[in-house]
């Protein structure tokens, strides 16, 4: 199957990675024991988009609602964020980390992705949540001041402008695996228009058929943006 | 079937009527003759909800993007929101309109429900967005001043409290008519971590089946908040 099978593709994809915790208990083992199996994952569909020419691609990583969770899943979430950003790192991509920096549960090694860094030949943008939280990210427009100056005169700013993710462009398809048929406050602002395709399956459990059905799925949703 | 079939029901259902001009087409009348076979469907969704005693709904009318579709559509879902809230008013339900009320397009008729008005037994909260546009309610932060006096100390509003929206609470369980899974601007805070539920029939098609059937699931879906 190639990029010719599409007659019309997204320019951004949203990709909630949700499952792993069922996976590793439906295996018998520590619900924690699932994170590392969503690495490969995630190298796949990065490579399928790739193929595809989609040009950029956001992974919900982990959220500060997932770290009120017991502590070794939060160790074992923090460690499978970093090392899928590390594999990234030696590929073709240029990559961006955003989450609350300034918070203890943000992994250090992660900082330097707080600009954007290109690897490679740049193929694709990725975005990865790291200590994501949609409060955070509305919240910043409160912790700034909202105007500009233009010229002479101070101009309002737009929500885009002043959220925390605004370096995140508009999503126009979010996939979302393991069944749940809910947002969890990925990315508010960018998913308003977005459509949201649900796969049953569990995210460790990922094949490329989920991604096609999910484009062609896609394709023949008619895109109104609200109109 | 009643009230004692339910094990879990939603507190707050959210509804996104959608598919009015798709079925007047399908019956070969003009796209705006649609909105007005939706009136019926509202009045038996309200009865449905009420049985149940679920204590908030809220309608998505029409938003400030609908508006730019032909004028004699616009004045068509207008004329429609005016009826809606008109037959709402003889019930026992208490009202709220909320939308940009300051815009034209904004039905004068309506201006009374901008603060919540009860009527009748007061038997649920509901709440009806007409003009309502997600910009305009995220923008409204940005026009007030971000903090509170607490005493003799200003502290900092949260998202929840400055939104144009405030008065609506967290939704539960989205249903949306029409087979669009998509928000398309729907209250994107009170969104965050609701169950979305996509009925395929068009809204002026309602069954009381569809209704049920999005309780069934509903009621089998874990709710987390994130966490």
């Amino acid at each position: 199957m190639t990029k010719t099978k599409f007659k019309r593709l997204p320019r951004h994809i949203g990709v909630i990675p949700d499952g792993n915790r069922r996976w590793a208990q439906g295996k018998g083992l520590p619900k924690e024991d699932g994170y590392q199996n969503g690495l490969d994952p995630g190298m796949m569909l990065y490579e399928l988009c790739v193929e595809l020419g989609i040009p950029e691609l956001t992974f919900y990583g982990f959220t500060q609602d997932n770290t009120k969770r017991p502590a070794v899943q939060t160790r074992a979430f923090q460690r499978a964020c970093v090392d899928a950003v590390d594999m990234l790192a030696n590929r073709d991509a240029s990559l961006l980390v955003i989450g609350d920096y300034e918070s203890p549960l943000f992994p250090p090694q992660l900082m330097k992705y707080k600009q954007r860094k290109t690897f490679g030949r740049d193929l694709i943008k990725i975005n990865f949540l790291v200590n994501y939280g949609w409060k955070w990210d509305l919240h910043h427009f409160m912790n700034e001041d909202s105007t500009i100056n233009s010229g002479s005169v101070k101009i309002k700013r737009n929500v885009f402008q002043t959220i925390a993710s605004r370096d995140i462009s508009r999503i126009d398809l979010i996939i979302r695996w393991g069944g749940r048929r809910r947002l969890s406050g990925f990315l508010p602002v960018q998913s308003i228009y977005a459509d949201f395709y649900v796969v049953d399956d569990l995210w460790p459990d990922f094949q490329r058929e989920h991604f096609y059905d999910a484009l062609n799925w896609y394709e023949n949703q008619d895109i109104t943006l609200g109109g």
